[in-house]
């Protein structure tokens, strides 16, 4: 039996998408296509524009067959801790066997033999990394001229092909093989060529348009270019969210939320925040102090170095009072349950095999995730109690700021992750 | 020398103030009048509507001298806390020889007995209050029943006369003087009756209009309305800071701010704040997600025990994260420093007498805090230094959070503590 595994965003999801998970199938012949998709909050550092629980309905009615959610403190990281979780919790299900990603290059030999050193470690390596990042380099920087001296002098891979990892996509696919070694995964992975607009691209092209292009279309409700560039059902329940008021729900609407909240924390308190590294405690107090709004804040704090994108996956994880501490057994045990947002009818098959080989809990309805978790420690499966609470927890946290962005004030009651029904799909497939 | 002490929150100004300002002085005829006034929120757990240093300009505009600030902790206490700050500070400005305040009943005696049983605590006293609190009362109706039983017993006051101790500036009163006994303080004190409307009635009367009814009133921009109801200079000069955009700041403003923090609080970060008695940590929790919006939140909350007002300081201080080990501090060290928000040409000579007689930093310039602090210490000034530093940096912290409800947002800039200049009014008195 063929397992697909795919780690998607789908915020929300277009014609490219439906394009990329037809190609997935088409080259795996999968009996069953599982999706691990962020929830409320993206690799970007948003609130998805829709929430998550329709954007898994979406993904059900074309083609993929259950939906889980990639938990918010993996959804919102680098490319590193975004890779550690979706593939951790592909890995921990215990059935996927193959997983299909986009890149920009599909150098596949590339993809592992970087993914080898970086997760070897070997001592020459480390020895070259050492020096540039002693020379001031950032890591990522230093990691990547570490890459390219060390390929050149062992004669693994030409360093041209190491230069180009710039890409967003192919960083990430050297993660996901990464973290496939890492968990000793036997998972097999694949790579497609991309197609249609770059995925940041804010201009619009027609059929195949970017995510981020729909979310501009969405603010200012241009309807009939919407429904171009998105498969009809998608448009439907994109529409229908629209219609009661449930989105869409845009970064900059987090302006009172932010900027309160930072501007009642100090140096120190942002120090304790993962990823505040070099002075960015400092700044953070500071600017929040001196700007007049967040896009006003943002802007002062962004540098070369310090992206946008980046530095709203930082105020996440300041609002949420996301610790170095914290994320670092975060980002050394892994997952710990794979929440269910939905199946169709296929799915359902899927869904019980997968409650027999997942090595974590599988959480299908929310409320009981206290008694998932003693179900687990019972039968002795690897959980950490302390992070899985915290873990799940932040996810419910999430979705309920999430909610108060909503258009339509009665919509923003909290609870959606236990008020809301699991989602399913029928499907004649 | 006669200097006359106020405690005040002028939010904003009107005729009721103006008239118990003259009285007051008419009553004490002193050389210099001081007012200690709220900052940027008050004791009803609000914003004020207009900022401390538009308050404070006014308030030196009609005979005040000098203005300073009551610390964000003890502004936004009980009646209790509200008064030990107050209190705390006009006893050690050191120069302070006379302080009126307002009474429901003026019946002094009654005060002072009140007060007396509650700083000596007498055994028998301390007995009755014990079996109340057994039978399951409330703190307050415990403590109220306590006084009554008492004082009937010892024959030292009509119990009836506590009975009364309802209205909110009697309670104010006895807590007044009972700080006075707590300080060892040698300053006396006077009552005159409250006239014109009730505080808390939101109805308009004419030229005697409650605070809250002229908030309503800058709600809807019924300028004559207000026009007649307070001192011209008072007029003017929140005329001004409208048309600056600088307000009207309402505690509903804050909806955003407060939902998102709150819906990222577990009920153990809750009990840790100051107030969060039986229960209330997990009510918390739980209705910030049930609630669709602020004021939602609050009526689900509200109780005949916890009333609006006690539950926007609970707030407050849960979103200022207060808890009750620092606030233990607050409420046994009092007041750290006394901040100048502005004089007048007279009070420049009072400000000159009161560097030297002050028992605690004299803060000018706000930007010299920590200056003042290192000062302080070498003069072995009785100061607790980490107090001294949270409680100045929360007025920081409250007023920042303050200009982000602005209506321009040109203003929302934050750090006018640092900023805004000591207010300097010229008056030909």
């Amino acid at each position: 039996m063929r397992v697909l595994g795919l780690v998607v965003e789908y915020n929300p999801f277009h014609n490219g998408h439906l394009y990329h998970l037809k190609s997935a199938k088409d080259l795996v012949k999968p009996d069953f296509t599982v999706a691990v998709m962020s929830g409320n909050f993206t690799q970007r550092g948003e609130p998805s524009v829709i929430d998550k629980f329709s954007r898994a309905e979406i993904a059900l009615h074309h083609g993929v067959d259950v939906v889980v959610e990639l938990p918010f403190v993996y959804a919102t990281q680098d490319a590193g801790g975004f890779a550690f979780g979706s593939v951790g919790i592909l890995h921990k299900l215990g059935i996927v066997t193959d997983m299909v990603f986009g890149s920009e290059s599909a150098d596949e030999e590339f993809l592992v033999k970087t993914a080898q050193i970086l997760h070897e470690q070997p001592w020459r390596y480390q020895e070259i990394l050492h020096v540039k990042l002693k020379k001031g380099l950032s890591f990522p920087n230093a990691r990547k001229e570490a890459l390219v001296e060390y390929a050149q002098e062992a004669s693994i891979l030409d360093p041209i092909r190491i230069m180009n990892i710039e890409k967003s996509n192919d960083i990430l696919g050297v993660e996901y093989v990464r973290s496939i070694l890492r968990y000793g995964s036997r998972i097999r992975f694949h790579t497609i060529k991309r197609i249609g607009a770059d995925y940041n691209d804010p201009s619009f092209r027609g059929k195949f348009s970017s995510a981020t292009s729909i979310r501009n279309l969405l603010r200012s409700e241009r309807w009939n270019e919407i429904r171009k560039s998105v498969p009809e059902k998608s448009f439907e329940i994109i529409k229908r969210e629209m219609n009661e008021g449930r989105g869409p729900v845009f970064w900059k609407d987090l302006d009172m939320a932010y900027m309160a909240k930072f501007r009642t924390m100090k140096r120190d308190d942002f120090s304790r925040i993962h990823g505040f590294v070099e002075g960015l405690d400092v700044r953070f107090e500071r600017e929040a102090r001196r700007s007049k709004s967040l896009v006003d804040f943002i802007e002062r704090l962004k540098t070369k170095r310090f992206t946008f994108t980046r530095l709203r996956r930082m105020m996440l994880h300041a609002f949420f009072e996301m610790t170095s501490e914290f994320m670092g057994k975060v980002n050394t045990f892994g997952p710990q349950y794979a929440r269910i947002l939905g199946f169709n009818d296929h799915g359902r098959k899927l869904l019980k095999l997968l409650k027999e080989t997942s090595r974590v809990p599988v959480i299908s309805t929310a409320s009981f995730y206290r008694k998932a978790l003693k179900k687990a420690l019972e039968e002795n499966l690897e959980i950490d109690q302390g992070l899985y609470l915290r873990m799940f927890e932040l996810d419910t946290m999430a979705t309920d700021v999430h909610s108060l962005l909503f258009k339509n004030e009665s919509q923003r009651v909290g609870g959606r992750d236990f008020r809301e029904r699991i989602r399913i799909v029928h499907t004649n497939s």
